[in-house]
């Protein structure tokens, strides 16, 4: 007997693919387009599916017998021990491959937006964190981490990351993503490709496209952008992490824009992501996004209708699990309504991955490869998770010096955060995500708290603690003894924010949406009460997303934000408090003054800043790539101050960066582009390249910025990628809103426009 | 001598028009393109330029040597007295038609928004009033009023109406609109349209396009909107009010959408306006927004590229005064920056108008026609203004029958708008758009406050009155009297609202945006206080824009909303208080549970409203279309449950409304389309027509709505206007949310693609 050509590893995969295409039942191709939701069983014994609303009723041993395309969250479901989840995982694909006539096993995802959400792995810092500090080699390297932790367990894709921009900041899923700006998602978010990719798992960019735009910021409410937009803010990060991460998978995102849901959108899902960037990686459903075009887009009348719009969009795999890609599929294909080439199109692209994860190859075993036990916290992601939490904590304020703390001091350390392990983590970890639903298990990972931290970190002060306040409560009984703690103090620490959470069970975290951005509950109130003592109050926040601090400004001795910065994120903020460690985040997303006025990011036309033609002024407190340091820099230029270049030129902009404290530091060099005149409004300023650079103290260092001019295009009023010559501004910066240095440039030459592929190339370059 | 072809009354005016313009230098035809700001002098000696920024430098005497386009507000910028402001106004007339070669008179305009904006002219009911009184005739015989007026005083043009639809209530300029529909405000503006035409005066539709939509509702501030929502949201009112009202004027918007600022638009005032519209009228610049292309939009380097794009854009006139379009505009043409055509070519609109208005022909007189003496508050106007106040006022609820209140009470009347005559007037009446620059001068109109008006209404009730604070100042001291007041009474008519102003000097205005839906100042604090006494609590609103009400919902003895209802809004207010007036308004815009979470509107699909995927309800505390009355009405359907008719089709719904009440009143009813599957998403109920209907007790009326299938188009995805077949649901209701009876209709039959020129045909006819 001789092996099938789709068996045969010495074939092109496209070759096998076909092959295997040729001897598929309508019924098994359609199997590979569908999801099953399961959880491992705790004892290791395969996986138990799971039923729920937007769940078609099935047989599974039946089911199996088809094959099938995805296993929905075996660890992600419920706390089971990783090694004993590897080998329930591993006993559920033998199922799987002996039921089938082709013996094909299922690609495992899970989640990974800040960390593999499985009990007992790590927990990292939210990518907001990520965002704040200005690092992508670090995050090319989480990302790294959890990609060998996924395949150590036989995981094959993760969902993340989140390339959503921040366009409004009451959005709950605010902390999944990495800031306001879409160079700064784009190369953060690449790096994360890369890292999680190198690891040989499939990286799943989400949720294309505009999710993050809903109106009012309510989940999943419709957005209204206009095409600008969505091609100038909302797709570069996408690009990017494509042509420069290497992603094998998109998301497609539940919202609408201007009436058309992006699921449903074949101009999105196939014409921009495959004809014109060439993506030939599969596009997933968001969990019942498909189902949704029936239930809420109400774009669809029926369950196949539904199928017959995604399918011919674009999503080639139903997530979490079947419904309309099931019977409701193959029924239409039956009776003539949906072609079955829309079927095979997108089995083809399902086989092709997993023909090129080895998955139809005979010498697949269930069981991967790994070097010693399975441990999804081992010292080195520790380690990781130490540095980047550390990385990420910005300090906005310290106007007198509060911070340090002096080693020998009284401490008041005052607030519903800082005693509370989840106060650490966002909505995605394992803890916040899962185990609120298993309060009888243990965080399976450790997590000191802000105040476990600070009483380490600074063994001779005498800290005491107040809570004062619930995160959300409205109870302010506690204000008294917090305050009574407080004056007793020489310095009150008042630890406030977020506790992250699913659709209402938190005040920041996915269906944990804002009307304002007050500080939740009575955590405003508790701050006032403390600075009626006149003991100098030190601000830590640790949020999901900005508040207003414009209330404060001016009173309180220092302000620390951390966003959700992991299960080694309390050590990093005592550190930061303590001065071992030296605060180097930058603001991924502006701060604003007051609560209302929403929604407000940086990247705004001039209109869009203060002036006279409204009294609001929506200038906010900490600008977009705002923080400080305990130490300072000098900024020395050392290219000309002008230049010309053609609209198809470079520019190296040079400086050297001296270290003019006593400290070592990390300055974040910034570079935004300010264009004067263009055919379209344009942003007052956008960034266009940083670096971060640590210096001892004396010491300096030369960079170098390469602009090219591809990164002033923009969308034209034809909507092509334009360059257009005329006057620029390349300006160094601390931050959005702190200019160090310009340089005035001139493009000459005539309007160049870009193919898709020039205009995202970064601009930053390390001397 | 012959007489000169253009000055020939019997030839077209096309031709005279033609032969003009070959006789003119570009100087002469540049000067028909743009105004002079003037004031009329006091003494009736013509008019006084003003010099402002944002002005260019002339000399008036030379200036008007080459003729002049347009002569600015000359009523509208200082106080004058009618009479000799049009004497003053004529006076000026004749300089500049003794100046020039051709001696052709300038088309005087005014602002006229809610009344002509003159001193002791009638100050009416703001826009948002108009539309919480549901009646166009009413409306069209407000702007044959206005336009008789402006006419009497020899104005040629107003700058009205306002055909913005709502998007997000903080903005300063929701007063001016008609409200959150553009059914609403497309029929009820083409009503003023027609009068004011009706009367001579070329009605101006602003702000086209897209203004109402800024982000953050800051005035001015970018747009974000797709192309969709532009079409089907934000046009329909102004197709109407040029299809139906027949507008010979378009103003261009401020605002840029999605990077394109309007002036700047050929897309839109051109292709759109013209070519897809048939428009042959003028088009006028928003004061200064052609120099904000350079100053503002940054999308012009020049005062002269600046004139370039608005004339090519399709901008005719400069307003208010020469800038861009004066030397920069002829200085380009000579260089060849500018075609002479695109001069030629406003030039010629410009002329047909006044071709048209009969200020080509050689027995023109400055001095209009009228019977009797200049009167611009004339008894008939106070009747007017009357009316519409009092159809006007919505009363939102009135749980325990608290209103109307007994005749002989005890009644404390509290709050900052009660005795101020000013809380009756929008920022566009005379009073608070200019007086307030003069305060040495008398309002020139009577204009009872509510509570002169209360005591008149109920002479044997003991009215007292307390201020208890002011409209925005944070001064609580005056609590504690007003509370006194309260407890001493037998109920508390509260009294609170919106100051209007301009630029940040109100509360309410363009300019005077907010950053939430809170009442203004410590308003807020006062009704809580009230609350206290436990005496019943009448809320009257005097506002721009809805407020938040949540917060008393339940504790009030009944709550009256009036938008700024104008000169007779106090007894319109009293009247309804005391019973003699039922109330009839219903909200043309919705009333929130609490302040933040905007924008939003009723116009939402399904993932817009409440749902399980936030954890935010944005569902109003009183919906769009709500209102109640003093008497109940029996509804019965007369016409079958169901139908099915082709996609070109219509149907007739019919009704029968029975008042079963005790007194006389009004039931506004109200046609809803909910479309439940369509190709993009859809509105979940949308309006597509109402009528009122005033009944004795007892008393019944049938009434038929004509459901055209046209009106259930939209915009598609390839941007086509189409009709799909399918499931209709006609939902006969006393508010957007309140459905009395359902028609299910099924469209069969093909796509229908409609013409420009079939969608909006009005779906009301009274039998």
């Amino acid at each position: 007997m001789t092996t099938a050509p789709w068996r045969d590893p010495a074939l092109p995969a496209a070759a096998r693919v076909d092959d295997l295409l040729t001897r598929m039942t309508l019924e098994e191709k359609t199997a590979q387009l569908y999801g099953v939701w399961v959880g491992a069983a705790t004892d290791g014994d395969g996986v138990a599916p799971l039923q729920r609303e937007m769940t078609a009723d099935y047989d599974w041993d039946e089911l199996i017998t088809l094959g099938l395309g995805q296993l929905t969250r075996s660890f992600g479901t419920a706390p089971v021990d990783p090694a004993l989840g590897a080998r329930a995982l591993a006993r559920a694909q033998r199922r799987i491959t002996a039921a089938g006539r082709f013996g094909i096993p299922a690609i495992a995802h899970e989640e990974c937006l800040a960390g593999f959400t499985a009990w007992q792995a790590t927990a990292y810092p939210v990518p907001l964190a990520w965002g704040a500090a200005f690092d992508p080699p670090l995050v090319e390297e989480l990302g790294r981490h959890i990609g060998h932790d996924l395949r150590s367990v036989g995981v094959h894709q993760g969902l993340a990351p989140v390339l959503d921009v921040v366009r409004d900041p009451r959005w709950g899923r605010v902390e999944e993503t990495i800031g306001e700006d879409p160079y700064l998602v784009g190369t953060v978010g690449a790096a994360y490709v890369r890292g999680l990719e190198s690891a040989g798992v499939i990286a799943t960019l989400k949720h294309f496209a505009g999710y993050a735009s809903s109106t009012g910021a309510r989940n999943l409410a419709p957005v209204r952008a206009g095409v600008r937009e969505f091609a100038d803010v909302t797709l570069p990060p996408f690009e990017m992490a494509l042509r420069e991460g290497g992603a094998r998978s998109v998301m497609a995102a539940y919202n609408e824009t201007d009436g058309v849901p992006a699921s449903a959108d074949p101009r999105l899902l196939t014409e921009l992501l495959r004809t014109d960037w060439d993506f030939d990686g599969t596009v997933v459903a968001d969990y019942f996004g498909i189902g949704f075009l029936q239930t809420l887009h109400r774009v669809a009348g029926t369950e196949a209708e539904a199928a017959r719009l995604a399918l011919a969009a674009g999503i080639d795999v139903e997530l979490p699990t079947l419904k309309c890609y099931g019977r409701p599929l193959v029924a239409a294909v039956r009776e003539g309504a949906i072609p079955e080439s829309l079927v095979d199109r997108a089995a083809r692209r399902v086989l092709l991955q997993k023909c090129e994860l080895g998955l139809l190859d005979e010498d697949w075993t269930p069981e991967p490869a790994r070097e010693g036990p399975i441990d999804l916290d081992s010292t080195a992601n520790r380690a990781l998770a130490r540095r980047l939490a550390e990385e990420s904590v910005v300090l906005l304020d310290n106007p007198d010096g509060a911070l340090p703390l002096a080693p020998e001091t009284r401490i008041a350390v005052v607030g519903p955060r800082a005693a509370d392990a989840l106060a650490m983590l966002g909505c995605y970890s394992f803890p916040s995500h899962v185990l609120t639903h298993h309060p009888e298990v243990d965080l399976g990972i450790a997590i000191p708290t802000v105040l476990d931290s600070l009483r380490a970190e600074l063994p001779d002060a005498k800290v005491t603690f107040a809570e004062g306040c619930d995160v959300s409560d409205p109870d302010t009984s506690g204000f008294e003894e917090a305050v009574a703690r407080a004056a007793e103090a020489d310095v009150c620490v008042a630890v406030l924010g977020d506790r992250a959470g699913l659709f209402g069970r938190g005040t920041s975290g996915e269906g944990c949406d804002v009307t304002d951005l007050e500080l939740p509950g009575v955590q405003a109130g508790l701050l006032d009460a403390l600075l009626t003592t006149g003991v100098p109050v030190v601000l830590v926040l640790l949020t999901g997303r900005p508040y207003a601090l414009g209330r404060w400004h001016g009173r309180l001795g220092a302000v620390v934000q951390a966003f959700f910065p992991g299960e080694e994120g309390g050590p990093a903020v005592a550190g930061v408090l303590s001065g071992r460690v030296n605060p180097s985040g930058r603001l991924p997303v502006s701060v604003p003054r007051v609560p209302g006025g929403q929604p407000w990011t940086y990247l705004q036309p001039p209109l869009g800043l203060a002036g006279e033609v409204s009294n609001l002024d929506p200038t906010p407190l900490y600008p977009f790539g705002h923080g400080r340091s305990y130490t300072s820099f000098a900024w020395e230029p050392t290219s000309p101050p002008s230049a010309e270049i053609g609209t198809d030129g470079s520019h190296d902009v040079t400086l050297t960066v001296r270290n003019t404290g006593e400290r070592p530091g990390t300055e974040v060099v910034q570079l935004y582009l300010h264009d004067p005149v263009a055919s379209v409004t344009r942003p007052d300023v956008r960034l266009i390249g940083y670096q971060r650079v640590t210096l001892a103290p004396g010491e300096s260092r030369s960079l170098t910025f390469r602009f090219h001019a591809d990164l002033s295009a923009f969308t034209d009023r034809e909507g092509a990628r334009v360059v257009e010559p005329g006057a620029l501004e390349l300006r160094l910066a601390t931050s959005s809103a702190a200019v160090r240095h310009t340089v005035r440039l001139r493009l000459t030459g005539p309007v160049r426009t870009l193919g898709s592929d020039r205009v995202l190339r970064c601009g930053t370059k390390v001397s």
